[in-house]
């Protein structure tokens, strides 16, 4: 009954949708509080740009850093899914489709 | 008198900081306008990752678009500054100096 | 006792080092014929630069051009990794492992 | 008549296409001496690539090195384009031209 917790690649007995791979709850808590942290910089990318006297160069830095938070997110979300699902896919029998769809994934970097 | 508004490398005579370079008034509000929507897209990731059922590469996916409009904000902001102010630097003679900041800058991709 | 071949897990068994994992041997010679490609094209790059008249903005293209096929090299390593030892890591119980190297492989992008 | 040697965008005298902007000497030979360890480097993987024992991650964090010295020499030559021709830009009257090339160059990073 509760065994759904301990697999992390089994969604939530209640979830919408309990036949498909869930994301560890870790790594969804992880990277919402990464992907907040970083709407908050790109709100203050976004006041600085009303200024006036804006400058390139520190916008440009600015949205770098986003961007490396973005990544770090993202690097969050590709572990939990590498540990979850894809070390896991020859037992469940899906290796092809699901390296297939992850390196789709990764492809538009 | 009103020739700041025609040299886009010069800030607004009414600017905080006359004596430096300023963002043109047009990449300044295209990438306001872009971030803007890459921060809508962000709450809507956020929003996918307070659901149980949120799957990893469709988290992926949605990082690496909001990577991408990043992408395309950074490139109008680099495009307006090697336009109005990296073009221009042999005349003010600040070549060096403005090229190394920008490489800087460009470094940490 | 010739399941080493049919596992691509596993290393053929005369294999200098017959405990680690190997590439898959299709992967192995994929990513060999596509990086002698890219060494072929850096030897006209290097030829290119040997020229007085090289133009900077060539250069980058093909440059570019380059990294692009390193790229298509390693998607085929990576999809080949995921296919034959990620994909089998619970099986093996090395999963925790397996992942903390590939993350840390793919850090530096 | 030696004027060339001192004007980095200019080309030789004696070069093929005396109109066209040619890449500082420097940077063409700093590039070049980057390009042929890089070379040498991709061999090695090569090499590595022959052995049946070659391990993925392996070869991905070699592909990934040579990769960051193809960025190292990128660097090398935009710089110098930036220096020698960006900078001098709008005193030849051709930004927009230059500036539109080079955006178009560094779009598929």
């Amino acid at each position: 009954m509760t065994t759904a917790s301990t697999d992390p690649a089994t969604c939530h007995p209640g979830s919408p949708s309990p036949g498909h791979l869930c994301m560890p709850e870790d790594a969804r808590k992880r990277a919402a509080r990464r992907l907040k942290i970083a709407r908050g910089h790109l709100d203050s990318i976004v006041a600085m740009l009303e200024k006036e006297d804006a400058y390139c160069v520190d916008v440009l830095r600015q949205i770098k850093a986003v961007q490396g938070a973005l990544s770090g997110a993202g690097e969050v979300v590709l572990r939990g899914h590498l540990e979850a699902h894809v070390a896991t896919a020859s037992t469940r029998g899906d290796s092809v489709e699901i390296v297939e769809e992850l390196m789709e994934a990764l492809k538009y970097t």
